[in-house]
C-alpha cells in the first residue's frame, strides 16, 4: 500500500517548541497529541490523504459547519439546503465533463525499480519556476525533453506523461464490471445541479435563491500534502446561487450593505499581470469594478464569516484569478486565502459560474429544467451567479493555525479559538478533591446547555493549561469561599483573569458571554 | 447501470391517498413530493439505493444527529467523540474480518441472456419458508438441488452459488491496480477500535467509557429495497462502550436507575425458540434476566431515546439475538424494532461485543492496545459491553412513519413530529400581503434562533395546511389587531388550537415551547 512520507513524520514529531508560529508537521504533531486529528489507520501506518478526527477535532470541525449552516442557510430566506449522496447515478459525472477532463498529468519514471509518480504541472512549476495552468501532456513532453528532466528519486527517465483521473471508482451492484462504475463524487456541487428543479419545486423557491450543501467529496491526488491542507477525502460547504440570467447585479441594497464596506486585501488579476502587491479595496468596489454585484455579495459574506470567527485579517486576503487560469465554466472567480506557514493558499474559491452545469444537464438528461420567471414572462436557464464553496478542513487547518500561540508568561500553548468554535465551552474543576460532590453539581447544572469537560486530576495551574491548550474559553474552579456563599470563579482562557459569579446566575452568564452579549468584566464582580 | 423497480415507483407514484397510514411507496412518493428525501440522480432514472435529502430531509437528518450527539455524548462525562474517515488503511477491514467474510451468497441465473442475480438466503428463505442464518455456499447449492429452484426470471437452472463481497473496493493512490485496493467503509465501529488508544490517551479518559461516532457507511447491497430500509449508501450512529472485562455489570445505580423501570415488550430467544409471542418487561430485568447491566443500560437508553422523541410504545419492542443467530464477535445481542407497514424491522442493534475487536487488532497491528487498570493493578484489554448501533435514515423512516397523519377534520396531512425533530421550528405569515412588512419584522426577531419559514403565498388556510405537513409545530400569524396592540397569534399544529401571544415576549415563549418548557395553553392567551 501506497504510504506518504509526511504521515510518517507527523506521527513520529515530538512535543511542539515553545512557540506561537508552527510549521505543518508541528501542527500536525499538536493535533495528534491534542485529539484534533490523526492520520486515518495509524495502528497500520497509516493511508496517505486520508483522517480521523479526535475527540476535541471532531467539535471543532462540527461546529464550524454548523456556524456556516446556521448564517448561511438556517437563518436566511433566500438559501435551503440539500444532502446529496456521495455515489450517484454516473452521468451526472459524464454530464458535468468530471469523466472525461477531472484529471492531472502524471509523469512515470522509467526505470522498472523505481516507478516513482510525480503530477507533472506542480514538478515543472518547481523545477522550471514558472506558473503552468492548464498545460496538456504533449506539451508536459516538449518541457521535460527540452529541460531533461529526470525521476527526482532515481534519475532515470520518465515515461510519455499520461493524464490521470482523480475520481475514486467502484462498482455498485452485484456484478463488479466496468458497465457497473460508478464514482465517489469529486465536488459537492453537481448534486445541486442534478437536483436542482426538484429543491426548487419542493421549497417553492424563486429566483434569487441558493442551494447549500455539506459533505465529504474524495479526489485521488497525486500526491497528498501539507496535512489536512491536500486530502484525498474532504467535506465541502457550498452554495449555488441562482439568478435570473439577465439580474446578476440586481442585489438588493439592504444585502450589500451588509458587506459591502468591508476591506480586503486584493490580488487582482490584473495586478498579477503587472507582477503588482496587492492593493485594498472594499467588497462595494469588487462589486462595481470586478464582478457582478451579486458575486461580490457572495465573496464578501463569506469573507466576513471567517472574519466574524476571529480570524486575523493581516491573515487573509482576496485573489482574483487571471482570464487563463479560469475554468471552462467560470466567467469570474475569487479565491480567498490564508497565510499558511507553507504560502498564501486558498481556503475558499467563488467563481461565478455562468448556465453552463444547468446547460449541461439539460442537455445530457434531456429534461426541461428551465424556469418559467414571472416578470420577464419567459422560461430562462437560471444562471449561478456565485458559488461560495469550501473546504471544512481547509478553514479548520486556518482556524487552528490562526488561534494557536504559546504565551511565555504561562508557559503553555493557548489555542485562541472563537468561542462558538472551541470543542468545549466551560471546563468545571474542584478546587480540591474534597469539593468534587459540590463541583460536580455545578457540573450537571452545565452539562446539558454547553459541552463541558469535568477536570479534577493534577494541580488547578495544570488543569488550566490542558484546557488553554484546547482551547475552552472559560474554566470555572469551585472552592471553599464558594460553597459559602454559593458562587464559583470563572477564569477567561485569552487574559487568565477571573470573576466571581453567583452560581444561580451562572448558566445565563456563560450564554451570554458565549454570544458575545457581554463583556467579561461585566459578567461579575473581578477577582483582584 | 443496474435499476430498481422500486426506484422507479417511487418517482412515479401519485399524490397520497387521504389515509393515516402509508405504505412503504406512499411514504417515498410523499418524502420526494414534500422534499425530503429523492432518489439521487433522478433527473437521469436514478441509481438503486443511493438518495438524496431535500431542504426538510437534511434538517429532519441533522436534528435527529444532533440529538443522539447532544444526548449521549456532548452532556455525558463518559463518552467521547470520533469522525474517521471513510477510507482507511485496508488491513482495518483485514483485522476486522470484512475482507474474508463480509459476504452474501448470490444466486446467478445460468441464462446468458438473464444472468438475473439474486442474495441466496432470502431467496431461499422465500421459497422454503424457513429462516435460515450463516448458511454456507455449499448448503445454498444443496437446498436448490434438493427443492429444484429456478431462476425467479427466466426458470432457467442456477449457477454454482457464490460468496458476494458487500465492500465497496476502490483504489487509492496513482497507480488504478489491485495492490492499491482500499474499501469504503461497511461500518463505522472499525475506526473506533482502530483508534481506540490515540482516542483513550487524548481524552484521557478511563474505563468504562464510549467512543461516539456518527457517519457514513456503505455496502452494495445485492437488492437494496424498502425505500429508505436498506440502502447501499447510509449514515450510522454507535458507540462502543468499554468496561473491564470483569465489570461488565458494574453499571452505577444513579445511570441504573434512568432506564430501569422502563417498560418495553422483547420477544425473547428462549421465546422465540417455543414460538411464543413478546411479553414485557422492564430495562431493569433485561439487566438481570437477560444480559449483564452495562448491556441494559445502554439498551435501555437508547429506547427511552426514540421514545423522549415521540415514537409510539406500541411501535417499539425489542428482539433478543437467538444463539444461532449471533455474530462471530457477540456474547449477546438485542435489536430495537420498529413496526414498519413492511412489517417489524430492525431500527437499532446493541451487541455486548466482547473483546474481540480489539483482540484481533493486536494481533493484526502487533501494537499494544491494552489498557492498565489502576484498581487491579493489572493490563487489561478492554471489552465491549455495550454497542449501541443504529442508522439514522432507519430512525429517519421511523420517525416520519410514526408522525405521519391525516385529519378528516382539516383534510390534509399532519405530520407530528417531535419540536426537536421538526426540520422548520416555526411558519411566519401576514394574515394579508399589506401587513408583510410587520410580519417581516416578526420574522426577523425568531430566525436567528430557530428555523424559520415565511410563507405568504395563498390563503392562510394553504399556509396551515402546508405547515402542518412539513411538521412545522407552531405558525404565527400577524394580523391588524396585533399590529395595535403588538401581539400575534401562535397555532399549535397538533391542535390546531391558537393563543394571542405579546411580541416582546414571543421569542421566549416558543423557546420554551420548543424546549417543552411550558403547556400551550400557558403560553398565552386563548383564543376563542
Amino acid at each position: 500500500m501506497e504510504e506518504k512520507n509526511d504521515v510518517k513524520k507527523i506521527s513520529e514529531a515530538s512535543k511542539e517548541t515553545p512557540k506561537s508560529q508552527l510549521n505543518v508537521e508541528e501542527m500536525a504533531a499538536f493535533c495528534k497529541r491534542r485529539g484534533f486529528v490523526y492520520p486515518s489507520g495509524d495502528i497500520y501506518g497509516s493511508l496517505s490523504g486520508f483522517f480521523d478526527f479526535g475527540s476535541l477535532g471532531v467539535e471543532l470541525k462540527n461546529n464550524i459547519k454548523n456556524s456556516w449552516w446556521k448564517t448561511f442557510v438556517q437563518s436566511r430566506e433566500d438559501v435551503v439546503g440539500l444532502d446529496g449522496a456521495i455515489i450517484t447515478h454516473p452521468n451526472v459525472w459524464k454530464a458535468s465533463g468530471h469523466v472525461d477532463c477531472f484529471a492531472d498529468i502524471i509523469l512515470q519514471c522509467s526505470n522498472g525499480k523505481c516507478k516513482e509518480k510525480v503530477r507533472a504541472d506542480t514538478f515543472l512549476e518547481e523545477k522550471l519556476g514558472i506558473k503552468l495552468e492548464g498545460i496538456k501532456a504533449n506539451e508536459v513532453n516538449k518541457k521535460v525533453s527540452e529541460n531533461n528532466l529526470t525521476c527526482p528519486k532515481c534519475k532515470s527517465s520518465f515515461e510519455e506523461a499520461n493524464d490521470f483521473n482523480l475520481m475514486f471508482e467502484t462498482q455498485v451492484g452485484p456484478s463488479k464490471d466496468k458497465s457497473n462504475t460508478a464514482y465517489l463524487r469529486p465536488e459537492t456541487a453537481q448534486l445541486i445541479f442534478a437536483d436542482f428543479k426538484l429543491v426548487m419545486e419542493n421549497a417553492r423557491a424563486k429566483l434569487p435563491f441558493g442551494i447549500a450543501q455539506i459533505g465529504k467529496a474524495f479526489r485521488n491526488e497525486i500526491s497528498p500534502r501539507e496535512f489536512l491542507f491536500r486530502s484525498r477525502e474532504f467535506e465541502q460547504m457550498e452554495i449555488e446561487f441562482f439568478v435570473h440570467p439577465q439580474k446578476i447585479n440586481e442585489c438588493p441594497d439592504k444585502m450589500f450593505n451588509e458587506i459591502k464596506d468591508v476591506k480586503a486585501n486584493i490580488l487582482s488579476g490584473y495586478a498579477q499581470e503587472k507582477g503588482k502587491d496587492v492593493e485594498q479595496v472594499t467588497f462595494g468596489i469588487i462589486g462595481t469594478k470586478f464582478t457582478s454585484k451579486w458575486h461580490a455579495y457572495w465573496l464578501g459574506a463569506m469573507y466576513k464569516w471567517f472574519l466574524d470567527l476571529g480570524i486575523k485579517p493581516e491573515n487573509l486576503r482576496i485573489r482574483q484569478h487571471k482570464k487563463e487560469e479560469l475554468a471552462h465554466y467560470a466567467g469570474a472567480c475569487f479565491d480567498i486565502e490564508y497565510k499558511f506557514p507553507f504560502g498564501w493558499k486558498e481556503i475558499h474559491g467563488n467563481a461565478d459560474r455562468t448556465t453552463f452545469d444547468l446547460t449541461q444537464h439539460i442537455k445530457v438528461s434531456q429534461k426541461d429544467v428551465a424556469v418559467y420567471d414571472e416578470e420577464s414572462k419567459q422560461k430562462v436557464v437560471p444562471y449561478v451567479a456565485a458559488e461560495p464553496s469550501q473546504g471544512v478542513e481547509r478553514a479548520m487547518l486556518a482556524f487552528l493555525f490562526d488561534a494557536y500561540s504559546y504565551d511565555p508568561a504561562r508557559e503553555n500553548v493557548v489555542l485562541r479559538l472563537h468561542p462558538m468554535l472551541a470543542p468545549v465551552k466551560v471546563g468545571v474543576f474542584p478546587l480540591v478533591n474534597k469539593l468534587d460532590e459540590e463541583a460536580r453539581k455545578v457540573y450537571d447544572l452545565l452539562r446539558k446547555e454547553f459541552v463541558c469537560a469535568y477536570d479534577r486530576s493534577g494541580t488547578v495551574g495544570k488543569r488550566y493549561a490542558r484546557n488553554d491548550e484546547a482551547g475552552t474559553p472559560y474554566c470555572i474552579t469551585v472552592d471553599f469561599d464558594g460553597v459559602n456563599d454559593k458562587t464559583v470563579t470563572v477564569r477567561d482562557r485569552d487574559t487568565t483573569r477571573q470573576i466571581r459569579v453567583k452560581i444561580a446566575e451562572l448558566k445565563d452568564v456563560i450564554r451570554r458571554l458565549l454570544n458575545s452579549e457581554i463583556e467579561f468584566e461585566d459578567a461579575g464582580n473581578m477577582v483582584k
